[in-house]
């Protein structure tokens, strides 16, 4: 298909210093847990993206001295030669797709907790950490401002070393520079410190460093929060921020802007539960139209929608369109939008389980939407090719359309089996996205910092593509309002069946913390009910509402939420220290906390339930079980263990004879009805297998590559042998 | 010097299976970072032991198959032909110094959440992990149940390729076999659940699986926790604890004890703060005087002291010396004693340090009493060897002996420097350890779950260590109650300095929370006080206080507690989502929790000051600054930032002209005094500059060894493309 010309703008070039970029599609730095020490999975995530028609690609932040060391999160680095070695691999890959390599040169200051290195860092005022609490940086007199510029500087000729054509001087997030810039972080009182110029000093002259040292080969960039988002105690986006920018914009090639710092980046990655598409427009959307830079701008909002990129360049908001998530999730999508393929367009859904993996910090990237996301090398997975199975002569049935079961049919599908049937018991495929989709908000008041509490609608891209695709595969039959018995699947006639049934919420108080059902819970009666009964609205909840919530992530507290929004009395106990923990990793925990108060939730932590009554919840203090507390209630919502409903898979599988007889070669079972878990993993579940369908034991994943040293491999000893010359290292 | 007799038991050879322990002393499955994949510093962290000593050296818990990924936190994994080679280098090791090597093999069960291979985690019933929340098994049938003890069997042929002498089935922290046999997780109805003979049937066939494919060759060795110290919903030392021991008895070789599980494995691996030595006897140590075994028994309670060694072996408690603490802290333990070097024995201060880094997951071990932990290989660290000095004729003063201070004195000393002189402005030398190891007190009672708040007493082994070093370095001067001035330094006659002169704490109420001091805080107020004020008795504390706590360690967390316990009352404040976050790695915060629970003590999470007046503290909501709350209170105790006494380093520094004038070649600063830290991290300060004392720029570390794979080596490619040899996988 041709590409509308509506479109044209977006495949413009644009020219930064003495680089084009090819279009306006641009991957701004984002973290994949690959950093410098695993080059094969940082060269192919990286080389997918160029392949799919971005024309800029970057690392992650990447360290430029030991002395900024984020372990246990992952970095990338650029600290010796080995690394040069190893992020070139990325600079070759894409080059072979003619995309430009940026590398983010980053110092994080005391952010940086050096668990890795043990270093001390430096920072521009010796005030700890408000992101790593008990981090203090060391104070930088004027010999230390000259060694960090030059750690700058080698980092850079490192990096044109490497093959990068962007290098950032990097200055979001709160990390070195900034903490120079904002008055939050810099008391000095000298020439570094007090007056804009003198705050702005330390990262105008590591810019110009930088730019002389490698301005002539490599594009100079810098990305820069142009809004703190705290007030006048630092940076906002009207003053000190767009002063800034007319102040170095003589240095750099290219602008990335953002807003926030890493306390609460959340306000830059902004989660859909709270943040819509382009939120970022009122702070890094005014500097250009406010006419404060003469040179390209890239900025971010989680846009996935053509159209609004049109706008954003057509108003002049941004030159170049930004993107993290939504390459992650689609590769693909400039050349998709080149192709007028809008419909394959895999939309992020703004539910940052991908940012969840940097937060706890060592395991891959994954994504909700992409399967493939982080496996393009260790396992050799494609978002776009399918290899035919080899099996493909079989057919297969898939029971239950949930996230396993609509993605296992899908790669089924693409890899040309000839034929697959996918049957949904409920009236339509999704499984319980369809319900966990109306969730996440309260009253719908706006008063949240920013953003506002828009639920998690745009979780439902999940059941969009997947719709879309199963649509298009003619080999792929979908059927709904179609429940299956085991002897419906014996005399299916499928010669593989693959059993995505789903789970289901205990009704007994069965939980995590006491392994236990609770005394007194049952949510077969009216007053009692599990959280899908609470979203479908299928049981009517009394004034005071106790919620159970025993999972930590995102179930028990936005039930509270939507109940409490809708004017219910609402008592939220968890056994943990706090509620939701998992949202801290996935960022949306800050936003949750302003409106669970807002909607005046009750949260008691450390407690839990030891038996319901009729009108009465009895509850203990885990510290003290004979510290008891009693909440009357009208209703009890039991967020509590789920469930595989696997009684159709133990059924079919367990009659080998009839198996046989009906030439069943292989029952597999998948997603939540194997072991309930996140949508991310369910969906992951379903590729995999659907993936691996020909190989010799399609129910045991096939070993991958792992990136690590082998002994006997040279690593880098050589290199600190050489510069090792001090009688007491005796290396080994 | 020779052994003393007394301590010659602890040198007889034990026998175990088919192998020869050549003394008592054995290092215990435990933790370090290194895993499979940096496996110089596995090979060179346990090789160190052999080399001091221990006759038995065991690997971290070790991953028998993909399934069971405990990613972020790092095991040893032996999944592969490329694991026996990494491995292979630490039996090698190992072997040169005649001590066995161990392997304990590990599957997590819901307890790993797969995080690196995307695996689904098997069990025994579909319970979530009460240690990962959200993280629920596959329920096992019976295929599954063979599969998962073939992988046992494989994953112990590939250890004994690999050179291991004994290999576990490891049971204890409730991973997979004790799941099975713990009701708490064995809910089944078939002949793997129910009795205790079912119960205990999946541990006693993998067991007998096991021996029946490398027995001949490997001993046999099981941990176990006896105790699940949960009462009777699961294992009780004196039921089934003791009784299945006697039920696998045949097929053991080596016993290997302890108590508790996973979620709360602080009751195993005690703190000091609440447990004291040999704090595992009255469970563990039960089994073996209760006649349940004929097998050789190792078990463990951080046993430093070799007299309490004797008589646990005496008494017959256990027939082995288990060490994991003990053993980092000092690997030369067992030489020491055999050379009766008692006073050179470096004893662990229970802090958990060690541990913290696992809990974190993915940086290298640290201990505060042993600098060279974890830096065997990577730096060429040796504990008891230290080269003498390129420049040792340079006489040194060190300025401040606190812990970075004494540590750096100290190795300069050992590196045969001529003349260290170490002064001390306080009266004795230890600085903030002097004070901070009064504190962990709340009121002595005893009813915490086990254990007592017993206070850091032992981390003024920091102190005692290097006081006794010290003493008898006859190259190291050491002078106390002497106060330097600029002049007095500039005067010394030194030609190296180093300022060690600590921190202080904020008295203004600068703080990381918000980065500013809070209007009205004044500790040179009468009511007003600092962390050390309060341990030193220094001011009076009034009945009502408030204590503000925003560094997220243990010292607002212990001030509450200490004045809880004398009777205050007291209300705990902190920005964070819960007190004392680092608590919760060094395994100390449950205690905690129950002692502040159990004082009295008003934890206020989410909350920040934001003015204080005499008698009130204003308080607000972080998460709505408009909700405010007021504290009546007599006294307030400011945890809030510390701030690095500096003002001797940048006075001296600062003189270019003076220095040169008086010979001075270079001024550093190391650890309070250049930035305030955790003990741990001063100590390993002052090491390194000792150790680096004649690099090129000693205020710069050298480079270590980067244990990672460098673009263009092999890694496990060959062996994975090996594997999959379907159409679909396309390795790259």
């Amino acid at each position: 298909m041709a590409r509308d010309p509506k479109y044209d703008v977006l495949f413009e070039q644009v020219q930064i210093g003495p680089k084009t970029l090819k279009n306006r599609f641009y991957q701004v730095p984002h973290c994949i847990g690959a950093g410098s020490e695993k080059p094969g999975m940082q060269a192919y995530h990286r080389g997918m993206k160029a392949e799919g028609g971005w024309a800029g690609i970057c690392t992650e932040y990447c360290s430029i001295h030991p002395e900024s060391d984020d372990t246990s999160r992952v970095s990338a680095r650029i600290w010796d030669e080995g690394d040069v070695r190893n992020l070139a691999a990325m600079c070759d890959l894409l080059h072979e797709h003619r995309a430009l390599a940026g590398i983010e040169l980053w110092y994080g200051g005391p952010h940086a907790p050096c668990m890795e290195t043990r270093h001390t860092p430096r920072g521009p005022s010796q005030i700890a950490s408000d992101f790593e609490l008990n981090t203090f940086p060391r104070y930088m007199d004027k010999d230390d401002i000259e060694t960090l510029q030059q750690m700058y500087v080698d980092a850079a000729i490192r990096s044109r070393e490497a093959g990068f054509d962007i290098v950032y001087v990097y200055g979001a997030h709160a990390y070195l520079p900034f903490q120079f810039l904002s008055p939050y972080y810099n008391r000095r009182t000298d020439e570094y410190g007090g007056s804009f110029e003198n705050r702005a000093r330390f990262w105008r002259e590591s810019l110009y460093k930088v730019r002389e040292a490698v301005g002539d080969d490599c594009a100079i960039a810098s990305r820069f929060a142009v809004d703190h988002l705290m007030g006048p105690v630092s940076i906002e986006a009207k003053k000190d921020g767009a002063r800034f920018v007319e102040h170095c914009d003589d240095l750099v090639d290219l602008w990335d802007f953002t807003v926030g710092d890493i306390a609460e980046w959340g306000q830059n990655a902004g989660p859909s539960r709270f943040f819509e598409e382009n939120h970022e427009k009122p702070y890094s959307g005014t500097i250009k139209p406010g006419n404060h830079t003469n040179k390209p701008v890239v900025g971010v909002g989680r846009v996935t929608n053509p159209d609004t990129m049109v706008a954003i360049v057509r108003s002049g908001q941004f030159d170049i369109i930004g993107a993290a998530r939504p390459s992650i999730s689609d590769p693909f999508l400039p050349k998709k939008i080149e192709e007028g393929r809008f419909d394959d367009i895999r939309e992020c859904i703004g539910c940052n389980q991908c940012i969840s993996r940097w937060e706890i910090g060592g395991p891959p990237l994954v994504c909700t939407q992409n399967a493939t996301a982080g496996e393009e090398y260790r396992r050799g997975w494609h978002p776009e090719k399918f290899h035919p199975a080899g099996n493909r002569e079989k057919s297969v049935l898939v029971v239950g359309a949930g996230p396993a079961g609509m993605e296992c049919a899908m790669v089924l599908g693409k890899r040309q089996m000839e034929a697959v049937h996918l049957i949904e018991a409920g009236p339509e495929i999704g499984g319980c996205v369809n319900w966990i989709s109306l969730l996440g908000h309260s009253d719908g008041k706006a008063n949240l910092h920013r953003g506002t509490a828009r639920g998690l609608g745009e979780w439902k891209r999940i059941v969009n593509y997947r719709q879309i695709q199963l649509d298009k595969l003619r080999n792929v039959e979908v059927h709904t309002n179609s429940r299956l018995t085991s002897e419906d699947v014996f005399s299916y006639g499928a010669e593989i069946v693959i059993v995505a049934t789903g789970c289901h919420f205990a009704t007994d108080g069965l939980n995590a913390a006491t392994h236990a059902p609770i005394p007194g819970a049952d949510a077969s009666l009216d007053w009692q009910m599990t959280p899908d009964e609470v979203a479908l609205g299928t049981k009517q909840v009394g004034k005071r509402v106790l919620v159970l919530e025993n999972e930590g992530y995102f179930m028990g507290a936005s039930i509270a939420q939507k109940l409490a929004g809708e004017g219910h009395d609402v008592t939220l106990v968890t056994q943990a220290g706090e509620i939701a923990g998992y949202m801290e990793y996935t960022l949306e925990a800050p936003m949750l906390h302003r409106d669970l108060h807002r909607v005046g939730v009750d949260i008691q932590v450390y407690t839990m339930l030891d038996r319901i009554e009729p009108g009465v919840c009895h509850a203990y203090n885990i510290w003290d079980p004979d510290h008891k507390q009693a909440f009357e209630v009208d209703s009890v919502v039991l967020c509590t263990a789920r469930l595989s409903d696997d009684q159709l898979y133990r059924e079919i599988k367990g009659d080998q004879g009839r198996l046989e007889q009906e030439g069943i070669e292989a029952v597999y079972v998948i997603g939540d009805a194997a072991a309930p878990r996140m949508i991310v993993d369910s969906v992951f579940d379903g590729h995999r297998l659907g993936r691996e369908i020909d190989s010799p034991n399609p129910e045991m994943p096939l070993p991958f590559i792992r990136e690590r040293r082998l002994w006997g491999e040279t690593s880098n000893e050589d290199y600190v042998r050489q510069l090792a010359n001090t009688a007491d290292v005796a290396l080994v």
